[in-house]
């Protein structure tokens, strides 16, 4: 008996392996030390603009809550920014549309904590366009391990 | 007594340790939150189109079967897309190659949950090179635990 | 009873998940392979200065002392380099700056260890402007597990 | 009692916490699925020449004997190639150099296991010069856990 259910396992042929999606996957908090949003671009808007995204992935089934805190260097920290990712879909956030309870400041270093009340998976991904060609990053943000109850 | 068996361990010369590659090498699920396929291109076709890929190693000594789920923001996963990763090698699949069951759109966030048959080990990386000069990025994408049984 | 309290929780609506950030958040312990100063730059300065940045994430409600110890091919280690990440703030630090116990070297290959005495993340983060346009790349550190006492 | 043991401990003011290096740190086996060689550069070598490297940290007191094993898609495992990185040191090893027992194919796609007689940390970086300007990317390896003897 497992305590993992399959999520959305396709119709392989017969004598196929099933590989579906297991459950959960993920965690319910990350965290991002690096975060700035670059204040200027280059190229047409919105898709070249220079933005810090965060990528979310809730593959259960059930909607996510999600809230985003904001840390900077100083002063304390900005949210939380609350934000929805429904069952079974991904969403890619960017810092530079958050704007309740306020924006996130051009040009000024940031970091992030994400916490979830489902386990979901997040990426971090920045465009910088300020240059004459765009430039990228990405990395998985840090799982936080649960604290056994 | 240990769990692991050495594969593919050279040939060292007498008293260098063998250093072998262990066994079981990976997890069976991975996650990537991140998925863009750019929708355009700048250079000579195929190396410098913009692509999506994730680089599947299978060091194990049995062939693995993989399914690909395709998360999106705005409709239900698609796929499974099925791939085989023979044993003891490697293949960067890109995402603009998929096309069954349907094609991945371009210029389009998605996410994906990459689920195999035996332990492999999944990296994401993309080109973009829709400017003047390409871009990079490339991170490892999330190992899922594996759950007790 | 749980181990774990949370910081910082916000003030969603009746009914609402709490979400709040949960302690302890990360990990004393950080290693990083890459390092390299690129030593040259085009465009502006400050921002477009070619840089190797760690960003340090404090989300506990104590202040970090930090130490940066620095790994060469050639000759053996520098530092500790010393930093403070006060509660609730990151910092992110050019390598470039630091200077005490002494400088490091431009165009030189590199490591580091970050070690503090709370939890907390390390992400790195590199700025190449050496050519016409800027290059990124980002990752996580890797976290050095706690051994057990 | 503690299994770790603190290794270049610095010497902090009385009364600083201590924040050495703790020991062991890293892992003995690391797993890179995304590998290749760019056939082509613009800008001065060596230095801008197009470059697959991965970083090796030895924090140890004791030197470590690395072996390297790679991958393709489409013939048997290449290597081991065998390299050492001394106690306390680190090492930026170029897959464009490496030629016993054969050279890494230029624009092919690879994938490396990286093993070693004591614990390390492994980074990987790209730097791709075949257009104008450079792009980069970076990622930890994925530390291989070490089975239960």
């Amino acid at each position: 008996m497992t305590r993992r259910r399959q999520e959305g396992s396709g119709t392989p042929g017969a004598g196929a392996p099933a590989l579906g999606v297991p459950q959960p996957l993920g965690h319910r908090c990350w965290a991002l030390p690096e975060g700035y949003i670059p204040p200027a671009s280059t190229g047409p808007s919105p898709q070249m603009t220079s933005h810090e995204t965060i990528c979310l992935l809730n593959a259960s089934p059930r909607d996510a809550e999600v809230a985003i805190h904001v840390y900077f260097a100083e002063r304390s920290p900005a949210g939380p920014y609350r934000a929805r990712v429904p069952a079974r879909r991904t969403r890619h956030l960017r810092f530079n549309d958050l704007d309740d309870p306020e924006p996130i400041p051009r040009g000024t270093d940031f970091a992030s904590v994400i916490v979830a009340d489902v386990p979901i998976v997040v990426q971090h991904t920045r465009l910088d366009s300020r240059q004459a060609a765009n430039a990228l990053l990405s990395t998985l943000a840090f799982p936080v391990a649960e604290s056994p109850a």
